[in-house]
């Protein structure tokens, strides 16, 4: 199951068998079954997540008790509140299994000691960082400037396989319409 | 003018005299005048922008002419297309002031430089990567979740300077909507 870590980071930054003998010992594996939750609401959250096999979905709730998706994670991506992590307060979101999940997690402990320790790992989610605030910054553009129709047709484009495994209903919950809408332009 | 990106980096990470008179090194000063263009879209972007004095807008222009506002920068902001300058392709945004601006420019090659040689300004990089990521992912929930009037007075209640020296007209096209809707809830 490390090996796919491995893959993944030395997408970014190569390394040597012992360098990530020690990073993988940072890790702890977990295995979630279907709508069970790694994040809830109000609580402190204690790892950011690497996702091995499986769909998450983070969801921020209204007051009205609506369910926005804010976003969707599925393997090799990594999900967390990330507010609530850097800063350790309360969760404002919630992270949940749209499937069965299995992830990799690191605390905002090891994931401090790792970029101190090896300057690589630093460099590795710095450019995860910026691909993740440049993804971000496109979808308030598109959010801005695009109709509901072409915004689905972006993210049918962008993650193919995404929109095959995520129920209609909670691509809807992202795109911010109803399912009826979804309906008429999908 | 090098003392007051000193007194911004070392908010988050310490430096020696000696540190911070090579970082600076890479570094170059320039003065734009009101209007004036510092990223022009279509064109390459070849600099991260550090604000030291003025106002700049991130402006992305759809199909029909009609202009967004991505994001505003003010002192010790950072702004740049970012999707453009890491990718190095061309802009998709273009990047103006809004008053007469002096920045700190920062080329691609020497952000690369620095942070291999200093792996305390790659730390520093990453801070500043993850509160513009959750800074971007909090816009996102404020405008799936909230009216544009209670959106308006987030906006206040976190720049309130930025509020005071914006054109309105400007809040409204960073806001998504008309200056005559921002009038009457403004």
């Amino acid at each position: 199951m490390f090996s796919q870590l491995r893959i993944h980071i030395e997408k970014i930054v190569p390394l040597s068998d012992d360098e990530f003998e020690h990073i993988s010992s940072f890790f702890t594996y977990k295995k979630f079954k279907k709508h069970q939750f790694l994040i809830q609401e109000g609580e402190l959250v204690n790892n950011n997540y690497f996702v091995l096999k499986g769909l998450l979905k983070l969801v921020y709730t209204d007051d009205t008790a609506k369910e926005h998706i804010v976003g969707f994670a599925m393997e090799d991506w990594w999900e967390t509140d990330f507010q609530a992590f850097y800063k350790q307060t309360n969760a404002s979101m919630s992270l949940e299994c749209v499937e069965d999940t299995e992830v990799l997690c690191l605390s905002l402990e090891d994931y401090r000691k790792l970029c101190t320790s090896f300057p690589k790992l630093e460099h590795f989610f710095l450019e995860k960082a910026y691909l993740g605030f440049i993804s971000a910054q496109q979808r308030i553009i598109s959010s801005m400037t695009v109709g509901i129709k072409e915004r689905y047709e972006q993210l049918v484009k962008k993650y193919p396989s995404l929109i095959q495994r995520v129920p209609k209903s909670l691509i809807a919950a992202y795109l911010g319409v109803s399912r009826e809408t979804l309906s008429r332009i999908s």
